[in-house]
């Protein structure tokens, strides 16, 4: 069951050394989410071979800036000419449904589907939804307008039966559900098998942070405390930290500060100013504080494996 | 002098087989003009190296259906970024200065240079723009929504002296500018050399029709007739004639009879419904009626040669 991250844009507000604005998908197990939605989201979806789009049911936005919305119309256009009829539900900061309803009146565009615009609070971290896979949680960032993180985490699965328990006790097919939830079981002779003994434990929930425009900002330590992947922004090196400063956005190096913290699993660096064509000092200078990071480029798949706590 | 047209997108609603919304650059001469802005279209331009893009001074949409206006956003704000400063002029049917202003608004936007906002009377052909190179009148479209396509017409150019004839008769440089305007010269022994003897005539002007998306619509053909290059979208086949007829498109068939009505020189096929990866059957049904057809795609460069009327 597949937890995986793939990065259709990359690169910061100006499209530059072909990459482009941000986006990404994320599939948790059966679910499909869009992260941000950059001009040419629907193209990029295309590039990297997402298959089933129409099932991605939940749009999370971190802020208004066109680098971050610009292909919703595009995309939520092309969903209705192919008939979409499933709803769709879209998390952001305030300000986006008036935005989205002026572009549809404008160009005549009458969707095939219901959106509900769900505007979330920037301020404080709130858990904002949930499926039967997964939470999503915000993490206020600081950007110089309302700007919003988002955590993803698996939820816990019920334990595993051990396959070969099941052959070795003779257990009924219809006992499994409730020795999985907890209970023991008793074989014909009389003798009870623990639960313990018959399961081992589901995988640890796995999770993915997505930080991004930040200013450097260390109280998201806590929030993203352990999260198997962070892709936190880095639109800047250190040698132009002045402007990092200035457009409240953050280096290289003070991402890795926050993954080191954090103690991540793997940091993703991008969203990337169009000076850098060449992503390598950005990675080495993420890589000297916490050396699990990766410069991301466009079309990369970033695949979580379970750590099993035992086995 | 270029006279040149660039394909940047050719797909019609919905991106598909690679392909993208409309977006075309047309240069003539030193001028260069964006027409339409699909999705995506600062990036085709980028992939297809189109240079000096912030000397683009006019930008004509033909409608605002979003498959050739969503790209707006992205390029004005980009514009911004880069710091433009020249004004901009946006020429469309009514509605885009009020879409533009709410996206602008809510995505935090402010232009570094002034924007312009020329709406176009759609029911009537008009001239609309001119400069030192070129002049650019409306094409009453027909489409379910107010739409207009572009005529770009060159200027006729003064005669060229003929450089030879410089020499020979020794024409003072200052004496240039009135033989090509039609003046005689007078040589210091006293006889009369005739302009006509001078000079050869400027080529002819050359021409492009930009015509989409709209319905069959054959009173277009006194407007365009004899132009160099005609644009007419072929979103179907006449297979496929009767989503033509439902959804006001054109066939390959019928955008062909308009060519060979207008005695156009050349006529480039596009805005194809995603059904047609393999462009084939579009351009063979256009060139069984106008053999001089050609079914473009992403990147093809047309150039208008000068046809001279004396050589």
């Amino acid at each position: 069951m597949p937890f995986r991250l793939t990065i259709l844009g990359c690169n910061s507000a100006v499209p530059a050394n072909g990459r482009h604005p941000t986006a990404q998908i994320l599939q948790v197990r059966k679910s499909l989410f869009l992260i941000d939605c950059g001009e040419g989201t629907q193209l990029r979806m295309s590039d990297f071979n997402i298959h089933g789009r129409e099932r991605i049911g939940q749009i999370f936005i971190s802020h208004l800036h066109g680098d971050h919305i610009f292909g919703l119309p595009g995309l939520l256009t092309s969903y209705s000419l192919n008939n979409r009829t499933n709803d769709l539900t879209i998390f952001s900061p305030p300000g986006l449904e008036e935005m989205i309803n002026a572009v549809l009146k404008a160009s005549g565009a009458h969707l095939s589907y219901a959106v509900n615009f769900v505007v979330v609070d920037t301020e404080k971290s709130t858990q904002i939804f949930e499926d039967k896979q997964v939470t999503v949680t915000t993490i206020p960032l600081k950007h110089g307008m309302p700007v919003t993180g988002y955590l993803f985490r698996e939820k816990k699965q019920p334990d595993n039966i051990i396959a070969e328990k099941i052959a070795e006790y003779d257990i009924p097919f219809q006992k499994i559900k409730a020795i999985k939830a907890g209970e023991n079981f008793v074989t014909a002779e009389g003798k009870t098998i623990t639960h313990e003994e018959l399961t081992e434990p589901a995988p640890e929930p796995r999770s993915y942070a997505f930080c991004t425009d930040t200013s450097y900002k260390p109280d998201i330590v806590p929030l993203i405390k352990n999260v198997d992947l962070l892709y936190h922004e880095t639109t800047f090196t250190t040698e132009e930290g002045v402007h990092a400063e200035k457009y409240g956005h953050s280096t290289a190096a003070q991402a890795a500060e926050i993954a080191k913290a954090a103690n991540v699993g793997k940091l993703i660096c991008g969203h990337y100013s169009a000076r850098y064509g060449d992503l390598s000092p950005i990675e080495k200078e993420a890589k000297s504080i916490f050396p699990n990071s990766k410069a991301a480029d466009e079309g990369d798949v970033f695949e979580v494996e379970f750590r099993r706590t035992k086995c």
